[in-house]
């Protein structure tokens, strides 16, 4: 189906601008994702938008024409409207901008298959949706099969994640849990728990890591709760020759699932 | 020297504003540092700021007390002002923030001291001062000297580079300088030039690395120029089971920097 849009006060355009805000998006079960570039990395990975966004006038590109007729095909919506709307959607001015809607992905820890990959990360309380995206980013580099959320984490579905997860967020599989779910869960198979931690721990490199290796980072200033800590299979710790906070979340990750490919490949 | 300002107009304000651009910082040689913690990360680096800004009434602190006891001792100036002035300076409403100046660092290569640190980073055209402050935290973290920026990287000194690196501006070396005077310099002493590379590398495991090591990350989107990489002493690639651009500059850069901090403890 296609529609041209010429008024701000349009409800579609509402519907739009509010899934820029996260109790939107819970309550519609849908986020935006913009740039033709993320909307690509979306195709090629099986999922097609529920609606597509662009200004009237803009200029073609195979990759569009390919996109459109997927959505149609789908029975999604095709969406023109002015540049001046879809900067208010977008809150930037790029005219030749291209917006998608995507259904949220179904976050139940169900349907984690831990079978499927060797390395799953888990970030308890992480707040920067920057650093989110980059868990994701890091998952699909070493191969993860996805970033399980503990407890109270930024939105995966933000423009901002989605973002600085460079399309990962449609590759890795994502989950949200509270740790009191998380735990049984991972007990129910096969699966080592392994804390980036700063204390009790021991060196990270020449340790025996097993798959699937579930990787638990914490919150970019409080670290993990030594509660949680206490429930780990294995707590390592990375060399810090600075202060004591030189090693972002994401970073420690980072670092510490290419020790764990390398070891598992070994 | 104390003063009090209460005019948006104040030559100060100006003065103050203009350096969250990179042109005015060029010029003026001093840059601004925003928050407590990042001033007391200087302090405690012995850099202390040659003007410092907070709102008249703030709440006293004993950390801002002792700053501004060495702003005094130094000859430096202590400015209150109106919480609606210092949002102006700042570009943002937190009335309880404080704000110094300090004088840009020495960034040529001279006064980078090879045989300080057994590890150095270099960026090439690193655009994003996200990921060069992050850069420069990594470096802190694994025991490095600093951070050289080849070619057109975004400015150490700005405010998002500066928060990126957690106050590692204050600890790690920066210096900026073209490749075609950076590669001489190099040569000039022992140093081994280790590049992040996609094509023709070696594994990063296992492989003999020395110090001082310099570990060369190139471009966000592009990586390194070809020519660059083979004046490099050694190529080396990690793994990459995702998408081609899966692993951003700096978070490679941390991989591979503790790996090489890895293999010169062993």
């Amino acid at each position: 189906m296609r529609k041209h849009i010429t008024g701000f006060s349009n409800p579609t355009v509402k519907y739009l601008r509010s899934l820029r805000d996260k109790k939107h998006r819970r309550r519609t079960g849908a986020f935006l994702v913009e740039g033709l570039r993320l909307l690509e990395d979306a195709r090629v990975s099986g999922r097609v938008p529920t609606m597509l966004v662009m200004a009237e006038g803009r200029a073609t590109h195979d990759l569009i024409d390919r996109l459109e007729g997927e959505v149609e095909a789908n029975g999604g919506e095709i969406v023109t409207t002015t540049p001046d709307i879809l900067s208010k959607i977008t809150g930037k001015s790029n005219a030749q901008s291209v917006v998608g809607v995507f259904d949220e992905f179904d976050t139940a820890l169900s349907q984690i298959e831990r079978d499927r990959a060797p390395i799953w990360l888990v970030a308890q309380d992480l707040r920067d949706p920057g650093n989110l995206g980059t868990m994701l980013r890091t998952g699909d580099a070493v191969g993860a099969g996805g970033l399980i959320l503990i407890d109270d984490c930024a939105d995966p579905f933000s423009a901002e994640a989605v973002r600085a997860s460079m399309g990962a967020i449609f590759t890795q599989g994502v989950a949200r849990a509270r740790w009191e779910e998380f735990l049984p869960w991972l007990r129910s198979g096969p699966g080592q728990l392994v804390a980036a931690s700063l204390r009790d721990a021991v060196p990270y490199r020449g340790v025996p890591y097993e798959a699937p290796c579930f990787i638990l980072v914490g919150n970019e200033s409080q670290g993990l709760p030594e509660t949680y800590e206490m429930e780990c299979d294995l707590r390592v710790t990375m060399p810090m020759r600075g202060r004591a906070d030189s090693l972002n979340a994401a970073m420690a990750g980072a670092v510490l699932a290419y020790e764990v490919l390398a070891s598992l490949d070994a």
